[in-house]
Parts: structure tokens; C-alpha cells; sequence
């Protein structure tokens, strides 16, 4: 079984070092050679100089990189793989993209008789690194049986959730629940900063109650520190909010707090804050007095 | 010791009861005097056809109502508590109001040399049948220590948070923080509908991760199947978002989204939901379309 892993960021680099760990077959691309060149002196094997190269005689291959425009590049482009993939390989795509580019992408390799699967990832950069990651899959049953045991090596829960696109509108759904909730959390925490109360005791109540979030347990004390040079970045969760708003306005879904969370990481983004954590919302309300 | 307790309501009802089989001597009261008569007859004891009878001679006195106008009634009203109070005696008040009227009430008890605690409960009518409520306290360190030992009949956790109207800013910064989030949960749901993917499939795989709150894990499968009967009350939440709102034009706190959830949650009264759970705020989503 030989592999092929394409980008090589936050998320892919663990990733792929899961798969050299178990021992696969694997080459490696990114757009920053020298990351790619580093990432082969930890788990040895290849890196490639472009995404075509990269893919040569892969079973599987593997994207993981930011955005729409990213991933049609990586396999439309001029040195994209869609040339390059061998016949009854899968493309296996772990970006946070549009259901729409999935769905477009399939048809594509289809053609090439090259399977798809779109598979976003939760869990953040500390779930890639020890292999916990939530996989939202979607594709044909025999592909995502296929990919299954070997997405293992850093997934923790690998779900089939239906046809292709449907892992992507998994991850929409996720985001969109974050939004409204840090959203949430940030206007309590700002009020109690307000109102004079022992905030950090406030917090750690009303945090075993009705109020509680993975957010509120895991970030409340980092926005109460000012600490957001860490998590998920500002920059990340608008282009995944543009994506579910988009997708939002072909659906006919109501997202009046999704869409004004998404103008205030905009607020963010212009505070200087587009690497910050999404938990940085507290900031733009600190700002606002 | 003997105790009074005013107000026997979804909440207070259970409550008193829990006071009743510690072995108190305890005198109820309720607005509507044949549920009063109903507890008396499943706990023993007496009940009072007022406030100010209820309270003669007791050493500390229990209220749990709906507002800020029925507490006033209750301690300053024609036969409110006040000219029946015993010199020594502690108010402990469980309603939901605001910080401003605990303060005030505080004052004007200390002249008849009894003493205030304000101490807002969360867990809802099951945490309160089941005693497991959490009680969030605003006294004098002297007062909540007497009142504690009482208090653990029916709570679970209970947290001296500080000054009189303290334990009100807790319960308002845990109302504020899932107004946000419960309006975060009903896009999630709703997007998710519009968007054709198996929709609990879906929570319950990112019920695992980021996104995942107390809201979701026990209302998702509720809000799927459209039952709203049951859980916090519509009309009682804005009453409380309404107190957060007031309170934040105070101490100058912005509440962009809370203050939009306030709103939704009138379009949902206006739907027919008052008494609807608050999970409900998908209902109006799905009405908009």
C-alpha cells in the first residue's frame, strides 16, 4: 500500500507522521519545501516537489490543506494530482471545505475511475498530534470501508455519515454550533468581568450546570489569562463560517447569530487577532468599551 | 429551628419538602393556597394564608418566586413578611431576580436586624425534586455559614460567591452563556435539517468534540423530535435575559447576542411557546422558512 500526503501544516504534518509510524509506503508534499524536508528527517521516507509527483503509483492520497482555492489548486492545478492519480486510487480530503467543491471534486476524479472522499477533522492540532481526531466521512461505503482502518492511524472516532459532501456539512454543522456558543460564553464572561463578581469562581460553578461547554471548561480560564496564542485560529473559523453561510443561502438554513459571530471575527481580524484562538470573541467586547 | 417557606412552585414546591423530611418545623405559604394545602398533606406541617403569618417566629425564612415585583410583594407588600420578621432572623431568597433588588431588600431587612442572602438556584425542577440543586450565594460570610448546613437539603453545590446580589451576577453570567449557546445549538440543528444529512448521526458525532455543552447532549434528541414539554420555561428565561439585559445597561457590559436571543425567544412566546422549553428557539427557525 503506498500513500501520498499533501500539506503539510498543523494538522498534516502529525498526520502524516502517524502513517510513517505504522509503517506505510508514504510520500509527502507541501507548498514550503522545507517543511516537507524537515518532516522527512523525523519519519524518513520522501518528499515530492509537487503535488503530481507526489501521487505517482499511490493507492491512497491524502489533502489536507486550508481552503477551496487550495484544494482545487492541489488537483486541477498545473501540477495538481487529478494527471498524476493512478486508476482505482481514493483521494482521501481532510480541509474544512465546501460540500459544493466535494461533490464537483468526485465527479472529476470519477472520471480518472480515482474514488473521493471528503473526511474534515475535529479535534485540533493536540488531536492530530495523539491520534484522537473525529473523522466526518463522506462517500460510497466501499471507499470509506477501504480508508477506514488505515485514517485509524490518527483517527479516534471514524464515522461514515453518507454520500459525498455529507462529512463537510458534518463540520458546518460543528462550527456553527461553536459560533453561537463562544459567542455565548464570551458575552457571560465579559458581564461578569463587569458586574465586579469573583469571575473565575463564577466560571467553575456554573460550569458543572446547564451553561456548560467543552469551550467553557477548556477555555475560560485561558480568555480570563488574555491568553489566545493557541487552538483554533480566528482566520480558520471565518473561512469555515463563510463556507457555512454560503452553503447556508443554497439550503435556505436561518443563521442570524452565525453570521453575526462571523462579522465579529471579522472585528477580530482587524484587532490584529486572525491567529488568535476563536475564544478571543472576549476581546472585541473588552474593545467595545 | 423553625423555618418558613414561601413559595411553592415547580422549584419551591420539592424544596420545602426536602426541608420537611430533614425533620424542620416548617410553616408554608403559596399564593395559590390549595397547593399549599396539597404539600401539607403529602409532608405534614402547617401552611399560612400569608407571607406575614407564614414567618412568625421563624429563624430563617425561604422564598422562591417568579419575579422581581412578587418578591417585592412578598417581603414589602400589604402582608408581606416584613412586620412579622423576628429580630435575628435570615431571609434566604432562591428567586431569580435582580441584583439591585436583593441590595435593597438587604438594606432595608438590616433595620429590623435580619439578615439577607441572596442564593439563586440552578438544576431545574429535577435537580430540585432530587436535591441536587446548585445554589449560588450572595451574603455576609457569618450568614451563608448558618444557612449552609439548611441549604445542603436540597443542594448539592453551594457556593458562598461573595457579597449580597453576587449569587443573582452568577445566575445572570450562567443565563447569558446559554442564551448564546442554545441559539448556537438550534442553528447547528437546523442548518443540519436544511442540509439532508442523517441530522442525530450528526450530534451525536460532534457531541463528542468542540462544540459539545450540556444543551446539546441533553436536548438534541428533544429538539429532533419536537418535544418541548418539559425543561426551563420560555417565559422564564426572558424574564431572566430581561434582568441580564438590565443589568448590563448598568454596568455598561455588551450583550449583542443575548440581547438578539432576548428577541427570539418574544417571536417564540408569540408563536405560542411560553411555557415551551427553552431548547425551543428552533421552533422559530424552522417557522421562518
Amino acid at each position: 500500500m503506498k500513500l501520498a500526503f499533501i500539506g503539510l501544516g498543523n494538522m498534516g504534518y502529525p498526520m502524516a507522521g502517524h502513517l510513517a509510524k505504522q509503517g506505510y509506503d508514504i510520500t509527502v508534499y507541501n507548498r514550503t519545501t522545507a517543511k516537507a524536508q524537515h518532516w522527512v528527517e523525523q519519519y524518513g521516507f520522501t518528499y515530492a516537489l509537487s503535488p503530481l509527483m507526489a501521487v505517482a503509483n499511490a493507492d491512497m492520497v491524502f489533502i489536507c490543506v486550508g481552503n477551496d482555492n487550495d484544494l482545487s489548486d492541489v488537483v486541477l492545478g498545473k501540477n495538481g494530482i487529478m494527471q498524476g492519480l493512478k486508476s482505482g486510487a481514493i483521494v482521501v480530503d481532510h480541509s474544512t471545505v465546501s460540500a459544493e467543491l466535494s461533490r464537483d471534486l468526485a465527479v472529476l476524479l470519477v472520471q480518472r475511475n480515482v474514488d473521493f472522499m471528503d473526511a474534515p477533522v475535529s479535534g485540533g492540532q493536540q488531536g492530530a498530534i495523539n491520534g484522537q481526531l473525529s473523522i466526518m466521512c463522506g462517500a460510497k461505503e466501499e471507499v470509506f470501508a477501504k480508508a477506514q482502518p488505515i485514517l485509524s492511524a490518527y483517527g479516534k472516532t471514524i464515522t461514515h455519515m453518507g454520500q459525498i459532501g455529507s462529512g463537510q456539512l458534518t463540520k458546518m454543522v460543528n462550527q456553527i454550533c461553536v459560533a453561537g456558543l463562544l459567542q455565548g460564553l464570551a458575552e457571560g464572561i465579559h458581564f461578569a468581568q463587569k458586574s465586579g463578581i469573583d469571575v473565575e469562581k463564577a466560571l467553575n460553578v456554573i460550569s458543572h450546570g446547564a451553561a456548560s461547554s467543552w469551550q467553557m471548561i477548556n477555555r475560560y480560564q485561558t480568555m480570563l489569562a488574555e491568553q489566545y496564542n493557541h487552538g483554533f485560529a480566528v482566520d480558520w473559523m471565518r473561512k469555515d463560517l463563510d463556507i457555512c453561510l454560503h452553503e447556508a443561502a443554497k439550503n435556505g438554513a436561518q443563521l442570524p447569530v452565525t453570521q453575526l459571530v462571523n462579522q465579529f471575527y471579522g472585528e477580530v481580524q482587524d484587532l490584529g487577532g486572525g491567529r488568535w484562538d476563536t475564544s478571543s470573541l472576549l476581546v472585541r467586547l473588552q474593545q467595545k468599551n
